[in-house]
């Protein structure tokens, strides 16, 4: 099935990512989730909420888990999501003794909020280093090209000449400071999800706070109270991917333009070709890179318009969610990894 | 790989629908391309364009023809789609005699555009049939209910009592209207893209609209001339969703509020189940309408901006719309099919 | 004040549209309210609703009213709109005897609707002169440049020639073909509003059907049914805008990309000069038609959004209408306005 | 004229924001400019770019300057904008010894640019005390009614009792960390413009960072480099904005859906009049919130957009921005005012 171009076969070539979309499959999701329930049951195990040893028979449980798709399939067809019966599936993996502790206090959106977060992670270590990388790829390219001029242009028009190293500085500067704000950035978009069916953690007998800390320490996340409703988080990190795949959609617009025959400032290896017309050489990658500014641009609105929950959760704001995100850091992995290819493939700019 | 919740093992179950799925699966597309090249090589030989046998010799390649779906993969990360890298296997598999004439005149944007409305035809035809059917769902459930008293609701507010009727009309208003809409669209959809490089099938000494109405004539598609840098129409057709979507969603935020435990004027079957309180009966498939709604209202925008074309083609502004319109065509689908599924778990509405 | 450019007093002359904002001023819109008023208060006398007189002292006191514009403004920000202050108004002016039978059986929502729409039948008169002025100025440029050649561009690369009557033609499809959609649109568009408090004209004692018959005789709107909660009419609406400003947008593209100096296939007179560089001739009208296609694409996604009535009607929802559909109206009579002043300005194009 | 419902004489009643449209005046924008242009003056006579008394005589005609409006809104329509118009008018009252000398190196987009972010400092002053006002107000609400007991409702069901405070401290949540994000964004934002022509400040003689780090010292504004082609500084604004106006969308559809009269958990002053139903009490202010919030989600993608600027400026791309962000800026500044009248209003929350 490939509705999706980052999940389809052959424009996943073009399109996909593959080191990121492993952060968003079923088993990566599933064994994020299992890392939750086994953090949860040690930790109230600790606190005293829930018997001895259910941490260990949970965590062994998880270990040897296998799902039963269909029937999670089936599950999220009517629950909307898959969390009833992965708990029921995971319950009786670890048997009726402890089986019952597991996902104590607990609620389905905890699990599917901590298991994203938990896999947002990986997702941004992956992302600083590729711009990281992309960063010191436009360095190499100013110290090969920088001193050679070309003409600045404002809207659409020749103004006066610059050297390449103006423009390349221009392309970096937002790289950077999307760089620089990843470490503050980080803990606000990697919380830990966690307040119980209403949010409130009420059934805890007021060992919540203590848990949630106990937690958050065991999966590395922040403890800054429960965001069921909140959603604010995820938008930041979205709007930073829009940014991010804004900028790059700049510099892929630069480089189409600069790549036109009439004007020739950049000449590019690996341009695409035609099923028609042996001679062209286009340049696909820059194409690529605003297309996905656009399509991250697009798609911010929804994650906004998904801050409007109703009470306590929502169900419609928070599917929709689901819908988007994924696909936004896609996208922009995707980007960061075109850009980088697109930048070492040139082979010459400016003039003489 | 599950980026997208479409093709997701688990939220397809929820979000998917199989049935319009498969009209995007690369088997499909490339079934559909390797239509447009039967057709246009037997167009092309009937009119003297290519030898006598291409037709026969096309159309025997392609009956047996196992696409290299990694180079096709391949091709699509140079060249930016596969069209060239298909072409090239099809020539191969056509042979030296024949090979050469496939694919005369025609540029790799008549082939995928061609293909995606050949795709279209059944989806459009499936798209008729729920709406049809969710009409007819909706009548049952006036004759059932629609005598019964409901107050009125206006700003969220108790306004007057008025009967289900007057309601269930209210839903199916737009969907009546959309589904009678359809006769207008299709032919405006359904049409033929067949330019060659640069729009002109100069190529085709003079016998350019002899093809183009052979080809559209084959393939049962509208003749309307090339159409590479004039999207309206696949944006038309995914405003016509995106109003569908809509409806449904006005449905879906409608049974919501009904189905609220202090309203409770809709009893439904089928609600969702809780991790953590047993006693829930989530409304999901009507919050997943609306989910649906805002879904589809968010990416029509990036159709929209994708109407920007640079000169003959843009390579940009086309690569958007494969990331948008599969997606919001399943997404109404799979809004259709939550619609009647909900609509037949309606056991009880209004007063008595 | 003016927090929009469409009612700036500077940026209005690039981008606003006097004769269009016309239609959205305070007095154009009270206006075509008391239009609905009298021709309500007509059509109710005649059937017998409302005593002998009443029309005609509807019509004389709405002759010479002044309204009370600080209170209407002190209604609307209480009330969520006007009318009800303005209903209080005009039956004050109509005087004890016939004021309290003015409105008799409408509510808010259906004078707000029909004022629109009837404000909308003007506007789309004006926008298809517009529009069949703009395709004869393309008619008289092919005519002037048409034979010339221009070098094909795909992908932003040269391609194959054409002539620049090719590249015309293809800025003048779409809107062709908008134009020719307008027949079947006005009517969709340009329908009565009237359903009473909440949708059933239930107060009027059966005979709802013959007034809204009466009032859209008079109004010459259609009457297709109360359309409270169905928006999908001023969607449809919009979406012919986007579409049509989208069209503009490519063309503005097109001539940015052929009036750049390298390029060099456009000459255009009255280009935009610079503060710093005197050299400069911006395409400031080609770059504009590009920014209004952004602009409408993404407003169009908030009136899809609006779709999501709750029940009989939604404040929220239709507020967002107001907030949204008139800058569109407006952005897509200016494009037409500027991309008539574009092609009267081109002086050359294509090659010799 | 009142295409915006900012601008709207009635309309602005509800929606519009006097304090903060006064930023976004002709007038406050003009003085803006002036302020650029007199410090500009200062700074480069201060380091003998420019004649001695250039400084004085600039503060002079900048003092008793009276643009001619009609003939910027000329200039802007030929230009794109007004400032090499309103550069000439201020050099004739400069007059000829040192008028040739204002605007030196600088270019209309230093002016523009700084000129906006010299307004958006009263800006985020007022919004920043308008939120601290909120939370106050939302702490004062949290006292009086925060330890009644609510039903919690998760997916528009009931699900198990909280206290009013759980429910105030979910809407607070965000507030106070959008709060708490103004000092690190506001130097970001609040960054001067100054890049000359082509972004690189080349015709300083070698000093263009002096009078860039006087320039800003003068302005009060941070010497970030230019930016002419990098709107993340405005994105970032507005996705803060938007995600303001999606915490306060949040708390208003709380209210609608506790308003409703069959839940009952919330009593509140003012509410909305109906033309038809006397008994009506809308939640006017609850639900222009979730108008405002889905109207900021709606815009923010096209600021999104307008980050593909071509080479060192885009004309189209910055002028989408003067479309979108102050209605932004004013939506947010009404939804905040709105939302601190509804907590007033607010007579009794939860149960007893």
């Amino acid at each position: 099935m490939s509705v999706s171009v980052f999940d389809h076969l052959v424009l996943g070539g073009l399109l996909g990512d593959d080191d990121l979309a492993a952060c968003f499959t079923v088993d990566a999701e599933i064994e994020a989730m299992l890392q939750f329930e086994v953090a949860l049951a040690e930790a109230e195990e600790q606190i005293g909420l829930v018997p001895a040893g259910t941490g260990r028979a949970v965590r062994s449980a998880a270990g040897s888990f296998e799902p039963d798709i269909d029937a999670l399939r089936a599950g999220a067809a009517k629950d909307g999501l898959c969390i009833p019966e992965l708990i029921r599936q995971l319950r009786a993996a670890t048997g009726p003794e402890h089986g019952p502790s597991l996902h104590f206090g607990a609620t389905s959106q905890d699990v599917v909020d901590t298991a994203l977060v938990l896999r947002l992670k990986p997702v941004l270590d992956e992302l600083e280093r590729r711009l990281a990388r992309l960063i010191a790829l436009l360095d190499g390219l100013e110290e090969r090209f920088g001193a050679r001029p070309v003409m600045g242009q404002t809207r659409m028009q020749q103004a006066l000449p610059i050297r390449t190293a103006d423009r390349i500085a221009a392309w970096r500067a937002p790289l950077r400071s999307l760089h620089d704000a990843l470490p503050a950035l980080r803990p606000r978009v990697l919380r830990l999800q966690f307040g119980g069916p209403v949010g409130t953690l009420q059934q805890l007998s007021g060992k919540g706070p203590a848990i949630s800390a106990a937690l958050a320490a065991a999966l590395d996340l922040t403890d800054g109270g429960c965001w069921h409703s909140d959603r604010t988080p995820l938008v930041e990190f979205t709007g930073w991917l829009a940014q991010l795949s804004g900028a790059l959609g700049k510099f892929g617009q630069d480089i189409a333009l600069m790549a036109q025959n009439e004007t020739g400032t950049v000449r590019l290896a690996g341009g695409g070709g035609s099923s028609a017309m042996a001679h062209k050489r286009n340049p696909v990658a820059a194409e690529t890179l605003v297309t996905l500014a656009r399509f991250n641009a697009t798609l911010l609105s929804g994650m906004h318009q998904a801050l409007v929950h109703e009470n306590e959760r929502s169900g419609s704001a928070w599917t929709l969610e689901w819908m988007l995100l994924p696909q936004m850091t896609v996208a922009t992995g995707t980007g960061l990894r075109i850009a980088a290819g697109l930048t070492e493939n040139i082979e010459d700019m400016g003039g003489s």
